[in-house]
């Protein structure tokens, strides 16, 4: 089984879409997404552009700030305070790398965190491990989000995660051990610091490969029926493609897919589920402000 | 071998004691500590009293609210908000149990972070998983300072936790996953609705048994020269003792100990390293507060 992100994200993003449209009747306000974006990085223009589309395609208004790269870290201050401050913005979105020279984690931590859709500020982090409702960091969301689609069973399965990134291994492994529907699993996180993660991911009912190495996860590694989320998007180099690049994410997919139950493409799979969940983290943070339960 | 909180956390009491002397020298100040007790829940008041004598031996000035258990969630909040205000007061500590009708949570969430020596408030907890600077929860910051002073081997070991309570197990997972000295371990963590724990128990390197049932972990659960840290403390009837109970773990320490490389001891292990993890939280808000690094 292919765990289809294009078709899960959808999914969400239509049902956003029409609970924003019934918001929009009931409180005549429509949900705001702010969106800063330093510098001229490729990668992250793209990804504020398909944000936009996801606002657009929903009914999200986004204000977008496009600024130099030479852009002081007093006007971001400047503009994250004007935006904590705007009730017409619910969500604020510093797109990451930052140019050298600016304090990312300053400026991330400044934004409020009711406004911090990413879900990065340390106390929305907290609230995560602490299993309390807040902002939840978008791609590991996203990963509990079609896990539960697809009702892949977490209950007491041995989850080994791959990676203990701050904004997708860590918290992953925070969300799956909490109590309750879609979690409850037995958490084991490996890292840079284990010799040999196979020994781990063997034993694994379900993987999840968040480590940023291209094809790393190979068949050898898995059992029979391992369920297989692929966090990596990694370019390497293709000279059959005209980008002069493909991309491919941290398991070695067409092996891995033989003898994995259920597996996620890249691309297709989990990347779409992210910004999917930002959306939905926006629409929480405006529910919230508005008073709506 | 054994673990001896004792020595350990005795060791790190006298280190604090000539910091803070020597602290008073160029401050001309001390730490304070306030601790808010309300109503009469004798193991709480003995709790309290341990704290007061920690804080009496080391120089650190308590402040002592004593609260009828009739008090109103009004009063708390007012004496909070006082203390949150208060610059001689650098840590705050709300004995739980609160009685029934206030709002635990909200009450503790509202002491300021920076005085939060428990270690429990949303934003402490999300830095310990994102492994920034700050105060960390006492009882497992007290298990990694006694794994460090006796030199315990993590990275790459295998560490299971049993239980995953928002006070020891979920944050002792967070701080042993991260990168460094007396960390990159892997962890894995089992819970109420793992099966068979002893199938995750016999693999560690290192078990860590926070679930709260007495004498829950049996040698036949382990492999031979593991450690084990036993974070339970548990009244279990005993008729032979004057009191008509005695303090266990939740580990059966007679036969696991026997198979055991190191093992702590119930009483005399980890609960006396809480008392010194709180001590050394209030020296740390303290030098914060003061802009000491």
């Amino acid at each position: 089984m292919i765990l289809d992100g294009r078709l899960v994200s959808g999914a969400i993003l239509d049902d956003l879409q029409n609970r924003i449209a019934n918001l929009k009747v009931t409180t005549q306000k429509s949900p705001g997404l702010a969106v800063i974006l330093v510098g001229n990085n490729p990668a992250s223009q793209a990804y504020v552009n398909s944000k936009k589309k996801a606002c657009e395609k929903i009914g999200v208004t986004s204000f977008e700030y496009l600024l130099e790269e030479t852009v002081s870290e007093a006007e971001l201050v400047a503009l994250i305070t004007r935006l904590n401050a705007d009730g017409r913005v619910n969500g604020i979105l510093l797109q990451l790398p930052l140019p050298k020279g600016l304090n990312e984690e300053k400026l991330l931590y400044m934004i409020d965190p009711e406004k911090d859709v990413d879900g990065f500020h340390p106390s929305n982090i907290g609230r995560v491990l602490l299993g309390l409702p807040g902002l939840k960091p978008c791609t590991p969301y996203g990963v509990c989000e079609l896990l539960r689609f697809y009702k892949i069973e977490t209950r007491g399965k041995h989850v080994v995660i791959l990676g203990r990134s701050n904004i997708v291994g860590k918290p992953l492994a925070a969300m799956l051990m909490q109590r309750g529907d879609g979690a409850d699993a037995v958490v084991t996180v490996c890292h840079s610091a284990v010799e040999d993660v196979s020994y781990y991911t063997k034993q694994a009912d379900i993987v999840i490969a968040a480590l940023g190495k291209p094809e790393f996860l190979t068949a050898d590694q898995v059992s029979d029926n391992v369920v297989v989320i692929d966090v990596g998007i990694n370019r390497v180099k293709d000279s059959t493609s005209p980008r002069g690049y493909k991309l491919v994410g941290d398991v070695a997919y067409e092996e891995v897919a033989a003898k994995a139950s259920a597996i996620t493409p890249v691309p297709g799979g989990v990347g779409l589920m992210t910004i999917a969940m930002l959306m939905k983290n926006t629409l929480t943070a405006f529910c919230h402000a508005e008073g709506i339960v």
